[in-house]
């Protein structure tokens, strides 16, 4: 049956870390997904694929969501599909039109929690503009699954003429980044480590398409977009400086981390710049775009704490990412092996 | 959060029967998710929703697939994944093109068997000219799963200008089968319960969208498609009645059941006429179309065994399928309750 043995893997058992976005999971795909489903739109390593069909051209990604708890402060799963998959084809620059949802319920997981998935499902489909117009339900027995997952695939429209893909990222353009980081896997630990502060950390769980559209209509003009979620802000920017062979230097102190951000990292020993967000985005764009970019993000809530944190200094090189500490020091950012935080999205 | 009360259903927790695609599953999606999603797309009650953009036509749907044990004879998860997608845009009368992939791992799942799940949905996808353009992983902890969940979305072009939708079908149309069926189901089963047959039962597992998009191109007028998954050809034939407001009476002798399966069936105490498939479809159409589309399935290996199995008697009334057995008798058809086999895609 199997002709092919298996490619050289550092594991020979699924580990967590091969879900986290880091190391792992790019091993899982650089050496069995890429090889064996191989085309271009895979290659491009985006957030989606975007495919002309004449004169349209469309954005198409999917994302399973297996966060655990299902409830959070400032959200839930369904919440989560619903942006998580918006914001992944905002990132592709399209505008989000239609939702596929497919749940995998448990056994036993009860309806009432259930409803309210749905109902945040309905809402959240509302507040960003898109349909849920088809779907799938599958029951596993009891013991089997946790609860819920749910994947969402999601179409969008790309209307600008413009590419944005990290592949257009060059030496010379501006980072900026959407607002302050670190929330939503704050949020997430603090429920389950039965953390008390004493402001409640909300995720920033968040639609940002009618921001990056905004952006793209008023004429800024972008050569790519990411989310910040598995693996955070680091590991977003890794993999736009391995895609584009470009050297990226940021500011440590530029980037807007919450006081209470800031401390809940501290006592739980975690590094900020590898939480995971779900309504942030880092941009790379030219210089003299920057500042009308920022006019644009400030006048959004969503924006209003938008600022440039560091540039690219050199491309055609190997990816790297140095960020320069409050003490002038500099630090080489790398992947992870895993994520600092299983089960975040 | 919450403002509205549970809407009245059986359960208070999910059942096995709510993912089985009968009358639970049926609860769950007229009670909470019509109400929450609604939009024109999901009344159809079709297996994808067809959405227009400008002058060109896409299919879009989605499946999750939760199947023990994850190899068949026949087949194995990964190959259901692409060909269960693959058929679901083919009933929508589409040209299957691109496919996203989520997997959804345990910790602990040997990579071997994941390698052999990806080869084969990369041969399925290249058998079926489609493309793997997106995807997603996710692992769950050791407990949290079952080794491999995998939902699929894809995309397809429907190019003929006809609609094909429960909804067109009328009293006097002809019931088309395309082929045997019950192997899928009784493939697995045979696996489930140790059980040895003199000749192995292998799934039907297939793409049926050569054959359906040559039936279209051919000039075959088609009233609807449906594939004959959970719940087999009679939930397939009660969800058009339904939809359609139609009485649909069917001959039993008619419907080709293999020895082995129909032999399987009786000591497995199951009714073949509920036993999923996953290359088996009901074709729905006007009878001056049914002689020019059973000569079409015949040159295919796949619609070798096509045969009219029975036609549509009355509409307008409330949805009703009969089945007349070898003796003479009728019997009235009706949705299970949940699902005979249980994660059988």
């Amino acid at each position: 049956m199997n002709n092919c043995p298996l490619p050289i893997i550092d594991y020979n058992k699924i580990q967590i870390g091969h879900g986290g976005g880091g190391k792992l999971t790019n091993q899982l795909i650089e050496k069995l997904f890429l090889p064996e489903f191989r085309n271009s739109f895979l290659e491009t390593r985006h957030d989606g694929a975007v495919i002309d069909f004449g004169n349209l051209k469309l954005a198409f990604t999917t994302d399973s969501y297996v966060i655990r708890p299902i409830f959070f402060p400032g959200g839930n799963i369904g919440t989560l599909a619903v942006n998580g998959t918006v914001n992944d084809l905002a990132m592709c620059g399209a505008k989000p039109l239609y939702l596929s949802v497919g749940f995998i319920l448990e056994e036993g997981f009860p309806l009432e929690a259930l409803y309210q998935v749905v109902q945040s499902m309905g809402k959240a489909a509302r507040f960003a503009h898109v349909e849920i117009v088809t779907g799938d339900t599958k029951v596993v027995d009891k013991g089997k699954g946790d609860g819920i997952f749910i994947n969402t695939a999601g179409i969008g429209v790309v209307e600008s003429g413009v590419e944005i893909s990290p592949k257009r990222v060059v030496s010379g353009d501006v980072v900026l980044l959407s607002g302050d980081i670190g929330r939503h896997g704050i949020a997430i630990m603090a429920v389950r480590e039965g953390l008390d502060f004493e402001t409640e950390i909300e995720s920033d769980c968040a639609p940002v398409s009618d921001l990056t559209l905004d952006l793209l209509e008023k004429g800024v003009e972008v050569h790519a977009l990411r989310d910040l979620t598995r693996g955070g802000l680091a590991t977003a920017l890794l993999e736009i400086a391995e895609t584009s062979s470009s050297q990226i230097r940021i500011e440590e102190e530029a980037v807007p981390v919450r006081e209470e951000v800031q401390g809940a990292c501290e006592i739980l020993g975690l590094d900020p710049l590898y939480v995971a967000n779900e309504g942030r985005f880092a941009v790379f764009l030219p210089e003299n775009h920057a500042q009308r970019a920022l006019e644009i993000f400030h006048s959004y809530p969503l924006g209003k704490d938008a600022c440039a944190i560091g540039r690219v200094v050199s491309s055609g090189a190997r990816g790297m990412v140095t960020a320069k500490s409050q003490l002038g020091t500099n630090r080489i950012l790398d992947f992870l092996s895993g994520e600092q935080l299983p089960r975040i999205c």
